[in-house]
């Protein structure tokens, strides 16, 4: 395993973490650019352009895209987050070149008007479908409460009327000063070859134009939610009722960061744990949970619930009185030591995939420069103690100000929000 | 990388391959028992006895099995086939042995009284829950009819009738059997201390008693369906039609496995096949493909469709004209190349995963007792020609003898079948 780095003459960042016994590379363009870099009249702009992306270069139509991925059998695909736009594949050795051949051209899309178009309409309808599906868009709804004015607030997908008002030239300008070489990093996992890497990057993102990059954090980052209170979403049909609330946390620079995973897992994982053996195990709720969520300049506990409509304010409460049982009477060591080893066991069986680690690896470098081995992340979840989890409960209360969101059937005499 | 293996006095064989590099630790009971090594008034024993597996032993509660392997932080599972029953947890090197131990117990369970009437009511809502999804049970059904009264033909499932009327003795019985020492294999992937893995089987399971183990093969095995035509399903509230059609392909031992399986991703693979750019991209079907499965002494080639009702049979028609032009005119070098390319990065980038690796290596040695590393399968894949695949589109021609079973809305005036 080894980490490996060149900065090209305009500003391109290549990075590699290289593993011998790896069969197959993953390598990936991660544009640092997402929903918190847009401003309002460029709403969902950043999602739109990855779909754009598949569309064709001047010289390549997407047909011709999809044609040369499928002769090379790679596993091709892109998202769009709020910090990140990733467009990766994971290919045989010997298709390294090919591969990153294919994603650098595509990194200079034609944009086309008559392609936006057409897929303006693809995304639109996936906003109405993101919209009628559980939770219903509560989960961007909730953030929006909780950042307010903050551009965390802003959801990745946009909004019908910012799509539809979005012109084509807006979208041009937006990839020229986002996928500047500045903003962009070419990665690569598994079993690369670093030379031959960074000599594509030369001959095909060496004439890329830098455009100075701004600072993305924004100060203020609230810890207390821009719109407080239980917000509702109502949809008659649904079948059960979904609530979530977001909470203040650490982000991502934090040294805390782990241990507010590790807090959550012991408070709210899936399984095995407090909001489980109270909630889901009994069958009082579907599905009751905790995870923490970081970002460059803030961070998030956000709680889940779906639960038979009638329960859901009852059963919301339970879980402020189990958090503030943790924070009151503390946790023990036992759960520490379990939630530790699912923590480890995540991490370990994550990072031997090649083309996971890319995202990790990527991700991580884009957002602050530093490499971490799977081996270096093990150490500090496995240096986690009890008094760090303990120190995070008391510091940001998962049950303390928060935004929430609770979307069902509503009852009775409750109109549509 | 190493293949280490391991026979106890009592017959119960203990593999693992080992990663010099992997951070994670993978076990598995492989139980060489499914479908097809049950009677008539056992149908569905296997697959029942995998849930109650779970429920605990005459020592452990289920409750406690669970709480067990969450202290763990354990990824653990457990799947049943036509031919194989499996349990698997992937956990850190250090729990190796607990893991093992856990594992080890649960092969012989209680199988309470109580604990198998609760449970009998899960399988029944789980069979009818299967009926009511698409495709509704028509690759049940397809194999069923194609099959006849080989013992391939049984659902993993079994039936409603046939699980009310099962005894927890005959459950009893089947598992005294099935999961003797001579039927089951433990197997390891990923970072394994071989020697403490034969002592923990040495110590948990040395005690198992021997049975003798028959010839689960069975004569005769079908190259044309018992059933032939196009059965229907009929379900008013389908949005969809779906089709199944199954014909004879090269059995697991056949030396054309691979050659078949090139075939399938040629003429119908998910993306980038001759029904892909014929019938899905278009937009003419949702989907549709062939894929190649095989059994211990069976084989198929199965075609999928799904696709709106009305279109339904001049689709299948259209394939089979796909399937029977492949044969007549032959297929090109450039379309093997890019299949060969598609399956290699398949077999690598699975192979990466020790979790991924315990099912390859134990299914392998449970059917034929042979070790193949990623790279033997590699190899296989990479040698493989436009020859081999002709020759296996000559003897086997996927648009042969069938049966085809179409699930959907329905025709007006037809009647649920």
């Amino acid at each position: 395993m080894a980490f490996l780095h060149e900065r090209l003459d305009n500003g391109l960042e290549v990075i590699a973490e290289t593993t011998e016994s790896a069969l197959s590379t993953s390598v990936g363009f991660f544009a640092m650019t997402g929903a918190r870099d847009e401003r309002d009249d460029l709403w969902g702009v950043s999602h739109f352009l990855e779909h754009m992306v598949f569309k064709g270069t001047a010289d390549l139509s997407g047909d011709d895209i999809n044609r040369r991925f499928d002769a090379m059998g790679a596993s091709v695909n892109a998202f769009t987050g709020e910090e990140d736009t990733v467009y990766y594949a994971a290919v045989l050795p010997r298709q390294q070149h090919e591969a990153v051949d294919l994603l650098a051209r595509m990194m200079r899309p034609a944009l086309r008007e008559e392609d936006f178009a057409t897929e303006k309409l693809v995304i639109l309808e996936e906003i109405r479908m993101y919209d009628d599906q559980p939770p219903f868009g509560a989960d961007d709804r909730c953030r929006a409460s909780f950042f307010g004015r903050h551009p965390l607030g802003r959801s990745v997908l946009g909004s019908t009327e910012s799509i539809q008002a979005l012109p084509v030239e807006a979208m041009r300008d937006y990839h020229r000063r986002r996928y500047a070489p500045g903003t962009v990093v070419l990665a690569a996992s598994g079993a690369v070859d670093f030379p031959a890497l960074v000599e594509s990057a030369r001959r095909l993102c060496g004439d890329w134009e830098p455009v100075p990059a701004g600072d993305r954090r924004v100060p203020g980052v609230p810890r207390a939610p821009a719109v407080g209170g239980v917000e509702r979403i109502v949809r008659p049909a649904a079948a059960l009722a979904y609530a979530v609330r977001m909470a203040a946390g650490p982000a991502e620079p934090d040294p805390d960061r782990y241990a507010a995973k590790l807090l959550a897992v012991v408070l709210g994982d899936s399984s095995g744990s407090r909001l489980y053996w109270a909630l889901v195990d009994p069958g009082d709720a579907e599905q009751a949970s905790l995870h923490h969520q970081d970002f460059l300049d803030a961070g998030l506990f956000v709680t889940q619930l779906s639960c038979d409509a009638a329960d859901a304010e009852s059963l919301l409460e339970r879980m402020l009185g189990i958090y503030a049982e943790a924070r009151n009477q503390g946790i023990d060591t036992r759960e520490v030591t379990q939630a530790r080893n699912k923590l480890a066991g995540r991490v370990v069986l994550g990072g031997e995939r090649p083309r996971r680690r890319l995202f990790d690896v990527g991700l991580e470098w884009s957002h602050s420069r530093t490499y971490r081995s799977v081996a270096d992340t093990l150490r500090i979840v496995e240096s986690l103690t009890l008094d760090d989890v303990q120190r995070v409960l008391s510091a940001w209360a998962p049950d303390g100000p928060a935004a929430t969101v609770l979307a069902g059937p509503g009852a009775e005499g409750e109109t549509s929000a």
